[in-house]
């Protein structure tokens, strides 16, 4: 059997967006009345990503979980933020042209580091569901993550479950 | 068709564990009596991962593949162990009163770069199966690994099989 | 209901190698008729990996996209290409001499980088099925990665389907 559902977030411009899924996965397998077999969540973009995390209790200045804000920190030493031209090869002349005759942002099209952030870690998770419930035990969160810090737009996400 | 299983594994202190799950996994595909469909091995916890890799045949000093030293030296370098406080900014004080407050150990609270390093890989692998058996290659192994250096324990994995 | 399908590649030596496969993926779905449900597109080998990544118009010198070559550059930064002895502990003694019997190349054996890449990203994507297409949005791409740089091989993909 198949269930399947999507729904929409917002994402923030300047910083990383974190939002917690948990509840609308659990309650979407609850509805499909699956009780044994799997569920992703995935993203419908390519500059997000969904992961599981424990719950950290406190907070950053920009109002992340503590956890969340380490992952981003983490990234920023590996794959820095895109702040000027040049730090990466992406986007090139082609991808800039192809933005201004669509009406696109030349600036949020410097997201090189959301691209790569997103193929690294993946669009989607992939969690057990075992008597009716998503495998995340007692702290496990889902949560979307929206990489690209040029713009804050309308996210697509998908809970898609298959069992019996 | 659903099949499941979970089994428990003994996790190490001090060093990263890894748990060649191969066989597990097998058997439980042979067990299921599908032939077609895919196989998901899951990590319980948010401090662990799954991967496949190639069995390397020599030994690091360790006791680990040297494949798999590779794997955690190249996390030393990018996602440092948590040897003193201040390296990440998770645990904060909400998450160490409520350890104290539920008899958890502080200690075992500074596994922020065990949860990083889940976060990354991921906590499940998701792989074909093919007239019965799990589409690993010649050398391919499954290893359940528990990044969580600070203690050792009872760790579930899950294995869920669904096809036909 | 389960539907799948293998092909082969052909690889490089010398670069990595990103074949776009998003259309034998498609094609393969729309073959199976399941309309909703989810798509596994999955490496045989533990080399390899399977990414989902925007199409970004520009190359590089080496004929990849620009967003591909930079995630070779942030992994030759993190995890540096095997070009000496001594990089990594893998391969031991004992692979290099199990290779000798075999018939393999030493210079074979140093892939590594090519091992380690590929545990991180993982040998698959799932990608969720609606209305008979893999949701990829409109400039997503599915890119079958070959990170050994030692030798061009034939390749194995797999993609499996399961809904209805």
């Amino acid at each position: 059997m198949v269930f399947r559902k999507s729904f929409a977030l917002e994402s923030n411009d300047k910083v990383v967006t974190f939002h917690n899924v948990t509840e609308q996965a659990a309650e979407t397998v609850r509805e499909s009345g699956i009780k044994e077999g799997i569920v992703v969540i995935s993203s419908h973009h390519t500059t997000c990503s969904v992961i599981t995390q424990e719950c950290a209790f406190d907070m950053s200045m920009t109002g992340l979980e503590t956890l969340q804000q380490d992952l981003v920190n983490v990234f920023e030493k590996w794959i820095p933020t895109q702040r000027s031209e040049g730090m990466y090869l992406h986007p090139g002349q082609e991808a800039l042209d192809y933005a201004e005759q669509h009406g696109e942002d030349n600036f949020g099209c410097h997201n090189t580091d959301a691209h790569l952030r997103s193929s690294i870690i993946g669009r989607s998770v992939t969690i057990v569901v075992d008597n009716g419930t998503p495998d995340l035990g007692e702290f496990g969160r889902i949560h979307f993550i929206d990489w690209d810090q040029t713009r804050g737009r309308t996210r697509t996400v998908w809970v898609m479950i298959i069992g019996e």
